[in-house]
């Protein structure tokens, strides 16, 4: 791996024509994975998902939303950051109201090297929609 | 620890009236440390330091800057992504014309609980300034 590696994301106002970027799969990194999200108003996460080793943050930058964590809904907005533990059911919505683009970076890691956590995602296709 | 934990960090423009926040001594986590960080034009680190353990990623936002990696002078903005390793030297300035403040984030993680990682901060105050 190499000392370090710069990786151009662009503006987070860019970030939306882009999809998902994990900044993980486009440079090398040893225990840190990054992801870049934005979504449009109304736009929300497939489904619920949890993980089983991962602990991830989410930190949200712009735009008004929803993260359903379980039985709850959280208010989300710029610097609204949350910790989610290994097994809590999540989704995430931009509110249709929002005065933009719902955007947001989820960081995550499991006290290892990324590359050696098993794939430990756990769906729940039976949990109702939150909102 | 909770299942899940949620920080307001407030809007990234209000981030430089907090000075330097660590959401993980705001907030329990276990393996992921973020900082949030925003510099005035012509605002700089206080010096050159390196990690002898912690991975750290840093996400700039906004504004123009540059960060010092060793030898080397890499130009920042919103959406520069730097990934860097053990033993790098680094600083950052906001540039002194930058159109705004610098803010940005820094990601670490160790492989390991984040309270076990020892306090492993390497400085170099002989190092020159690289600007």
């Amino acid at each position: 791996m190499t000392a370090y590696e710069v990786l151009e994301l662009g503006s987070p106002d860019g970030w939306h024509a882009k999809g998902k970027v994990f900044v993980d799969r486009e440079i090398e990194t040893e225990y840190i994975g990054i992801s870049a999200n934005a979504f449009e108003p109304g736009q929300e996460t497939s489904g619920w998902h949890a993980h089983s080793v991962l602990e991830e943050i989410y930190l949200f930058l712009d735009g008004k939303g929803q993260m359903a964590l379980d039985a709850d809904v959280v208010e989300v907005g710029p610097g609204t950051t949350i910790r989610v533990g290994q097994g809590v059911q999540r989704r995430i919505r931009a509110l249709p109201d929002s005065p933009g683009e719902l955007r947001y970076l989820c960081v995550r890691a499991a006290g290892g090297p990324l590359k050696e956590i098993p794939r430990d995602v756990v769906g729940d296709a039976e949990r109702p929609k939150p909102w």
